[in-house]
Order: C-alpha cells, then sequence, then structure tokens
C-alpha cells in the first residue's frame, strides 16, 4: 500500500489529508502547531510526528501545504526537513501557492537525493478542499507525475501536468491575475449601479448571460450585494499570490498594470480590517 | 397586425428588422444611407421610407438601433423625427446603447405626444442579432413594456424591463464596466504566460473551471493567443460605451478608476489601428 | 482711448477688470447675477450692462472668463451674445479654460463677423487674478496678439502666444496634465511618510533640493500636512480640466493613463465633499 | 586624523571616496572588482584592500555606498564584512539605497559590537556625487551624527538627520515615490503636446513658472523632447527603488496606486531598452 505523508493541516491541509485516509492510504501528518495534526489523527486514525523529517520517513509521497515560500523552505529543507529522510525514488508534491523559483530550488534539493517534484498550487477554495474537488495545475515530469496522481485524486476533480517545474505556479498565477481584474471590474459596476439606484440583483441576473459574465460574477454578487466577505479566498493570501505574480512578471520583463493596480487597492481592503474577507471585497472598499 | 418601424439599418439593425420581418410583421424601414435599406427590402420585402418621420407614420412600435445619442436625437427628434409622426398610444424603443440622459430625453419628448418610450440596449453582438438571441436590458413603464415584448420577441431570448427609464442604459453600463476589467485581466494573464513560455492553451483549459473563468475567457482565449480580432465588438464602440458609462458617473459622484484606465489602453489600441478589432485585442497593445 | 469690456465676474474675471479700471482702461461689464457686476462698479467705476452683447458694443477688445464651454457659448452666440454687437476688427480674447474645438468654433464665428480671437486661459489662480500676476498662454494670431496685449498687461506676469488658435487651451491641457501626476505622487508620498510616522516636513524640507522638487511640493506641503484644503485650485474645477484634455485626447489619439485614474480619484474627493477643495486635497483622500 | 573606509567605487561611491583623499582623510578602500580600487589608488592616493573586512579595520567611520540590501549584507556581515573588525565607538554609514528592514538590521548588528549606524542614503546623482554636492537623508542617534558629519561635509551640500534607524531610508523612498507621479505626468503631458502639433519647448517655457513646475520639467524637458535618455538616474534603479517603497507600504499598510502602476510602465521600458535610460524615459514609452 501507498504510504503517504502531508505537512500542513491548516484550512486547505486538514481536509485534504482527510480525503487521502478516507481513499485508504496510510497517511503520516505533521502540523506545526501539533494540537492540529492530533485532532486529524483523532478523526481520520493516521499517525502524527514531531518533525517533517520523521512524517516523510519511509513515504511514497509526501504532499505539503503550507503558507509561502519560507514556510516550505522550513518543512523541506535543513535538518529537520522532508528531504532529509525521503526515499530515492519517493516524490515530493507542493500544494503551497509559491514562487516559480522556489520550485525549481526545490527541484534542484530534491533531485540531489533522487526525489522526485512537483509543484501543485490548486484552486477550489476551503470548499474545493472538503469536498475533494480542487483543481490542480503541476510542473515537473511525467513520471512523477503519474506516479502521484492515483493519490491526488483523492481530492482533485481535475488535475493537471502543464510543464517543467514551475509551471503549475506560474498558471496559478495566471489565475490570480484574471481574477483581479476581473473582480475589481465587478466590483466598479456594482458600485456604479448601486449609487444610481439600479435593483442590481435583477441587472445581474440578466448580463450573466452574456459577456459581461464570469465566475465571479455568479458566485459572489449576491454576498457582495450584501456585503458579506466573512468567508472565501482571504484578501491577505491574495496579496501574497499577486505579490508572486509581480516579483515573476518584474523578472520575466512583462508588465501587469491592472494586477499592480488592484493590488494597491486590496491593501485599502486590508486597512479596513478586510486582511480576512474574500477577495470580492474590492466592493466595500468602493463602498466605503 | 402590429405594425412597426425599424430605423437604423446596420451591422445590428439589419438582422434585427429582418426577424421581425420573418415573424410576420408589416414591417417599414428607414437608414440613412439608402442603398441599405434597398436591399433589406429586397431580402426581407419590407417598405423603405425617405425620413424617419414617414417611415414611423401609422406605426405601432417604432424600434431604432442607431450610432450615439446624437445620431438618435438626428432621427428622432424635429421635422423630419420619428416622434413628428408617429400617433398616440404607439411606443419608441430605443435599442442603441446611449447615455441615461438622452433616454430621460427622449422619454420627455414622447411623453408631450403621448406616446411610450423605452431605453432598451442589446447584448449578444451580430451574432445575436443575426440569430434573433440578443438580451434586451430595458428601462420605462410596464404597460409600454408589455406593448412592445411580442415584436421583441422576434430577435431577443431574454428581455427584461429593469426600472424606470434610463434602466436599460445604466445596465448596459455595468455590463460594459464589467467587460473592461474582465479582458485587461485575461489579457495580462495571457502576455505573461506567453512571456513565460507556458503552454497558455492548455493553462486556461484548466483554470477555466474555477474562479479565474470568464465568458471572455471561454469565447475568446483562442482567437487571443492567435492574435485574431478582426471580428467581434469593436473598440470604437466600447470607447464610446465606456466613456457613456464614465460621464454618467461623473454625474452620479461615483469613482470607476479601472475603468478609466482600460479605457485609455483602449485608445492605445486605435492608435495601433485597431478602432475595428474586438475588445479582446487589449493583448495585442500588451504584445506589442 | 482702448474701450475694453470684461464678461463675468466670477473669482478669476472680478480683480481681472478690476485691474483694467486701474490701468485706466475704460471697462464695461456684464454678470449674468447682477449684483456682483453693481458691486463691481461701485469698487471700480465702470458701467455694468445688461446683456453681454450691450456691454461689448463699441468696446475694442472684449475678454471673457465664465465656467466652461455651454457658458461661454451663451454670452458669445446668439441674440445678446457679444458677437453680435461687436464691431469690425476689435477682438475677443475668451480667458475661460475650455476646450479647443470651441476655441475653433468661436474663432469661426468671430471671423465671420470681422472680429479677432484669441483663446487665452490662464494660470496663477485667485492669487495671480488678485496681484494682476497671471500667465496667459495664448492661441490666435500675431495681429490680434499684439492689439490686445498693453490690455492683457494689466493682469499678466507673462502672457504669450503658442500658436494658432487652440494653441492657448492646449497648453493649459498640459499644465493641468502635469499638475494631476504631481500632486498624487505628492500625496501618496506623503501619506507613506506619515503612516511611517516620519517627520514630513523635516524630510520635505530636505527633498525639497532636488529632483523630487515641484511647484506643489514648495507651496502645498505645510497645507497638506495640516489638512487644510478649503483654498487654492477647486477640484470641480479641476475635474472640468481633467475631462477636457480627456476629450481631447481621444480625439487626438492620446493615451493618458495616470491623468484618467487620478481624475477618478478626484471623483472620491467630490464623494467626500471636497468639490471646492484644492486640488492637493488628493491627500485628504488616502488619509481616509 | 580621522581613519576612514568606503566599500563599493562604483558609479557614486567613486566620486565620493575621491572628495574624502580631497578633504585630507587617510582613505581606505575596498571593492568587489579590484581593478576599480586600483583606478582609484592610483588618482588619489590612498589604500586597497582585499577584502571589506581589512578596509574597516582600525577606521574611525565606514562608509558603504553599494547595489541593493543583499549587497549590503554582503560586505558587512560574515567573516569578511566590515563588522567583523570595526573598532568600538567607530560609525558605520550605510549610503546604499535599501530597505528600512535592513537598515535595522543592520543597526542591530553594529550594535551587538559597539559601533554606531546610520543609514544616509543620497540624492542629487553621479552629478552630484562628482561635484561633491550631494543631498544625504538620513536615520540614526544624535551622537553618531555628530560624529560623522565633518566627514560627509567632504561630499555633502546638505545632510540632515531625520529620525531613528530606517528614516534615512523611508525619507529617499518618500524622495522616489514623488518622482514617479511627477514624471508620468510630465509624460503624458508632453507626448500630448507633440501629439497636437504644439512648440511643446515654448508651451513648457511658459508653465514652467507656473503650478505645473517641477525640477524635472525644468532639467529634463529639453533631452525628453530630443528623446535623449542616455544619461541621468538609470530606469533600472529606479524599479529596485519603487520596489522598496512598495515593500515598505505593503508592510505599513499604505497605498500607492499610482507609484505601483508607474513601476509597471517602467518595466515596458525595460522591456523597450531602457533599463540604463534616464527615468524621464517614460516619454519614450508614450512616444513608441
Ligand atoms: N484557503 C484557500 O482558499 C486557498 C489557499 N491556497 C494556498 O494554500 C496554502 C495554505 O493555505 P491555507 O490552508 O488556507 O492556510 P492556513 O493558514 O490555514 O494553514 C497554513 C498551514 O501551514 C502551516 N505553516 C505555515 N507556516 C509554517 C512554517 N513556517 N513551518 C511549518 N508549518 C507552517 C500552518 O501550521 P500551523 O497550524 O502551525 O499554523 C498550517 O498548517 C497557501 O499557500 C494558500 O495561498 C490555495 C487555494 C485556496
Ligand atoms: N455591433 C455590435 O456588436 C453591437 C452594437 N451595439 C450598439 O448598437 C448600436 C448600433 O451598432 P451597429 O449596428 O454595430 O452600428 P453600425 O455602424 O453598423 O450601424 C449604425 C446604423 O445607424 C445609422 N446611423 C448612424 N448615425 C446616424 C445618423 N446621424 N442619422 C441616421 N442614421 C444614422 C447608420 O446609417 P448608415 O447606414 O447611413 O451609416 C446605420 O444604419 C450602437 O449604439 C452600438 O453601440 C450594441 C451591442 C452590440
Ligand atoms: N479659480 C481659479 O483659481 C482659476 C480658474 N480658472 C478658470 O477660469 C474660469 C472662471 O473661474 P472662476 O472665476 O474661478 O469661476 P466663478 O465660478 O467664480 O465665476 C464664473 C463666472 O462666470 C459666470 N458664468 C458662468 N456661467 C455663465 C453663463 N452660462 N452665462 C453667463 N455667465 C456665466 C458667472 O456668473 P454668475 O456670477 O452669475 O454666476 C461668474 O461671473 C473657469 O473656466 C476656471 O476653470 C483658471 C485658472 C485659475
Amino acid at each position: 500500500m501507498t504510504k503517504v505523508a502531508f505537512i500542513g493541516l491548516g484550512v486547505m491541509g486538514y481536509p485534504m489529508a482527510g480525503h487521502l485516509a478516507q481513499a485508504g492510504f496510510d497517511v503520516r501528518v505533521y502540523n506545526r502547531t501539533r494540537s492540529k495534526a492530533d485532532n486529524w489523527c483523532d478523526q481520520f486514525g493516521g499517525n502524527s510526528f514531531k518533525t517533517p523529517r520523521q512524517a516523510a520517513e519511509d513515504a511514497d509521497v509526501v504532499l505539503l501545504c503550507v503558507g509561502n515560500d519560507d514556510d516550505v523552505r522550513s518543512v523541506t529543507i535543513g535538518e529537520q526537513g522532508v528531504l532529509a529522510s525521503m526515499k530515492e525514488q519517493s516524490v515530493l508534491v507542493d500544494h503551497t501557492t509559491a514562487s516559480a523559483s522556489l520550485a525549481e530550488e526545490l527541484a534542484d534539493a530534491a533531485n540531489r537525493v533522487n526525489v522526485g517534484f512537483l509543484d501543485a498550487p490548486v484552486s477550489g477554495g476551503q470548499a474545493g478542499a472538503e469536498q475533494g474537488q480542487l483543481t490542480i495545475m503541476m510542473g515537473g515530469d511525467e513520471t512523477s507525475y503519474q506516479r502521484v496522481k492515483p493519490v491526488l485524486d483523492s481530492y482533485a476533480k481535475h488535475s493537471q501536468l502543464l510543464g517543467p517545474v514551475g509551471s503549475g505556479q506560474l498558471a496559478k498565477m495566471m489565475n490570480q491575475i484574471c481574477i483581479a481584474g476581473i473582480v475589481q471590474g465587478l466590483s466598479e459596476a456594482l458600485n456604479f449601479g448601486q449609487a444610481s439606484g439600479l435593483d442590481c440583483e435583477a441587472v445581474v441576473e440578466v448580463i450573466r448571460h452574456g459577456a459581461a459574465q464570469s465566475w465571479q460574477m455568479e458566485n459572489r454578487y449576491k454576498t457582495m450585494l450584501q456585503g458579506e466577505y466573512d468567508f472565501g479566498f482571504a484578501v491577505d493570501w491574495m496579496r501574497k499570490d499577486l505579490n508572486i505574480a509581480l516579483q515573476q512578471a518584474a523578472q520575466t520583463g512583462v508588465s501587469l498594470p491592472v494586477t499592480a493596480l488592484v493590488d494597491q487597492f486590496y491593501s485599502d481592503v486590508q486597512a479596513m480590517g478586510g486582511g480576512r474577507w474574500d477577495t470580492s471585497s474590492l466592493l466595500a472598499r468602493l463602498n466605503k
């Protein structure tokens, strides 16, 4: 039976690791804050370890979902990191949304110990993680991908290898760039409609069938019109992701004018206390 | 039988009037450039007139689809305009994308001669007009709407009364504001992906199932990646529409930062010779 | 003795016309609100008239300083406008900040009655008008300019003919475009400094000697740091001027991205009740 | 006699260290690329050393002017860094434009070995360095400042302590934020004027006396109108500085919308091959 280790039992990782256990894998977990790991074991019955290194020992596939580049380094590199114990031919999969250069750094480190590496950021949010319906964008080699696919299938509705190491992270950046423009456009439209005294709900019900339609419009307009933002994908995460994209663009020599501007607008949302609000809270900023 | 007049046989009006004829209405047409009206009559068999006034005489419903505010005035107001001959209880429907203040101006003028008025901009583009699948956003009173609905059904997949006079135009502005943000975000993402050497088609096939999805992504990414813009909704029209929205926002006291910025970016597209290109050509500007 | 007429005794026109009287010209005035004209006559001793036409009759030079394009039309064109009575070889000078196309329209109308025309927007603000220290940017022909120069010298520290009709307005647009970028940059810097706990006054005293220096920095940083905006050049006027520039740019096919964006930020200032605040109030928007 | 060490003999450091030698200080230098240090000694007669540590040994004041945060770390921290040899009560002065958090990091490291620290970024450019006319913005304590002031006077026309450690860097950030807005506004204005066929030189000669004036306008408009950018403060450096400011703003919770946007526009200049062009090259981007 495939042995898997999961590092990072946060909002995303906790349910993802749960799906692995339910799918019958032998799951070994590590979480910095021990109590979460204990809760997880109570609920799903796997084993929890004191260090990433211990959790990863003996595993065929090691999966991570932590915060940012530095967080990933702290659980992979160094004496207590997973790479210190992973066995040859095993595969390390990083689900964290991080930089493409981190992906290259990790792939090199993994390669030196004969371990495969895949960058594998996800989309679908907390709900997608809980329902096992995530989309996984991946970078790396086909062999590693084939080896981990049956594992990922436990919580993915769709996973795809998009190119060499880093491609998963670059694809996720494209995803976030799209969202920044969409949500700001939608917010400007709704704020304009509200100020004009329109029945915005009725308007959206009409325009959602045409060229102005977006996932954000369909799934967020009601909460936006009600000023509800206490859920969803947090502005703090969004800024982390947009800054990864902006740094990457600076390296690639590409301009992202509206992305950079909307990133600044998100800073206004943070200043309003909205760091944990859903990204659709750009409307709250305009409504102010 | 209901008699209808159609003023303005352009890209949109020509097929719209055609659907009316095919639905069995007695259609009377006027077009500034006479030859188009003659062609239309050859194809659909209605009658063409020398002035808007003559075309509108005796009609139960008069429909317009011309260019901008001034164009609408030139076919409605004044001695040769439709309002000079429209009979009492008939209804004037303006399909032009125009300002909300024009809608009020026309409603007043119509009211003075006991004629109903509906502002009724459409979405769905040339294809929607040709296939009779337009969406119509309307402002005005319920009585007028009920009177014209059977007529509009000839070319609409959906029509809806959204509030008092002007509401149709305001809804259309919301539509265009949404599109500006979406297309710029999508363009930044695709340009970023291209410069990073990603297989953007593969990436879009993945991210279109999640929170970055939009009608524009689904329907335009292939042509965008191929640099094809010679079709669709023209940048010149888009700037006209965005300026209507920006003027309205200035009156309402609402801020549209990204809309205003993207409007300037469209000016760069015009300077590249892209005035008639599809709005998705914001990517061409970034690719330059 | 040169007879001059001055139309529009507002914040700018009132003291400008005053300087003319003090310089010994025979000044005939018109103001829409009669009481202001009466006050002016009490103070400066000229004659006030009931219509622009009457004021302009017999004048060698007619000067205007009203609000916007339409305001200018209402005192120049039509039965009671100045062009209805101005004598041949006299010159019409428009000090209003208006569009370049209005300048061309007026030049044509003036030409038809053998009257010269100069567009002549000013800078220097209320203080400049009161102290007779305005700068005048002019468009038109040299002959007209030479004819009016002695008159303008009453309130100008500098006047210059910059090219054909419209050049004065275009130059003024350049002026306002520069200011938009400067004031927003300055506001972002000061807001950043305040939030960082810096002694911004000390910082400005240092950086004003280098590449970050501007008239706005030198003349506005103290009031900005104190949150005083109840003076100076009003945001409402600024938006009028920026919109003239944006319309002109659209015609010329030129892009003004930051100007368009800052114009939207001024809309936020208006929404804060700052329509009459000085343009430096962009900082108030960031401080909010 | 005061012994000083200077680390980093680039475009700025080379002439700065030269002024120290000419003022009679005993100057010890280090440069990563040895040949520059040798040239400098040939010209000014000081001593060159193989490591920062050796150069700093025995010095009363150690001055740095290198590239970015990491560059500073590489000559200060670690076994061969200056802090490994600096004597108690000596002072380390960093002229590099770097982050405020680096300043704090260095101040701590210096403090641990009883060395004073001042962050001291400069403005005035290459010309200012060569002519000994720099402006120095400083953060740190008064005692350290008094100790180094006589040294700095060799190349500064003005130096000022602006607050605790980091204040010099924060002030420099304010400086660069101002410039970003100014140069973009000026570029939009000149591009607009050129496209309108105005005599922009004549216009600037008029408007430079009023509210649109800036150092950039006075000192750059001629070269901008001639498309000359091969001099001055490089776009690559500007982007480094703007990114320091943007990172700082993100930490402080402050929004810099136009700064972020102009930073992206500079990325377009880099893509045109203008990484070494003067910051005024934003006009080249619009002229394209
Ligand atoms: N939330 C969402 O909707 C989505 C999130 N993502 C991405 O997934 C990643 C995780 O997000 P999410 O689960 O929401 O985040 P959480 O904050 O809920 O969880 C983060 C996890 O990482 C661990 N962690 C963080 N830093 C370290 C460290 N230095 N050393 C060890 N462990 C660390 C945390 O441990 P501890 O419990 O001790 O804090 C926790 O288990 C992020 O990159 C995010 O951008 C992607 C798509 C959607
Ligand atoms: N094209 C599209 O995809 C969409 C367009 N729209 C909107 O629909 C309207 C029409 O667009 P479209 O059909 O593409 O435009 P076209 O340019 O193809 O047609 C415009 C029509 O208006 C007539 N017209 C214009 N000005 C005048 C005038 N002053 N007096 C009399 N007739 C005039 C033209 O007459 P002539 O033949 O003599 O030039 C022509 O019949 C616009 O407001 C547009 O924004 C809305 C949604 C989609
Ligand atoms: N204020 C400033 O610092 C500067 C202003 N300007 C420009 O100068 C112009 C005047 O500004 P300012 O003096 O401050 O404005 P004010 O509002 O103080 O004065 C406007 C004047 O125009 C008259 N007026 C307005 N509309 C009409 C109309 N339709 N018919 C007849 N008279 C009319 C007003 O008459 P009434 O008294 O009846 O209202 C009043 O005399 C504007 O274009 C402004 O942009 C330029 C540089 C600086």
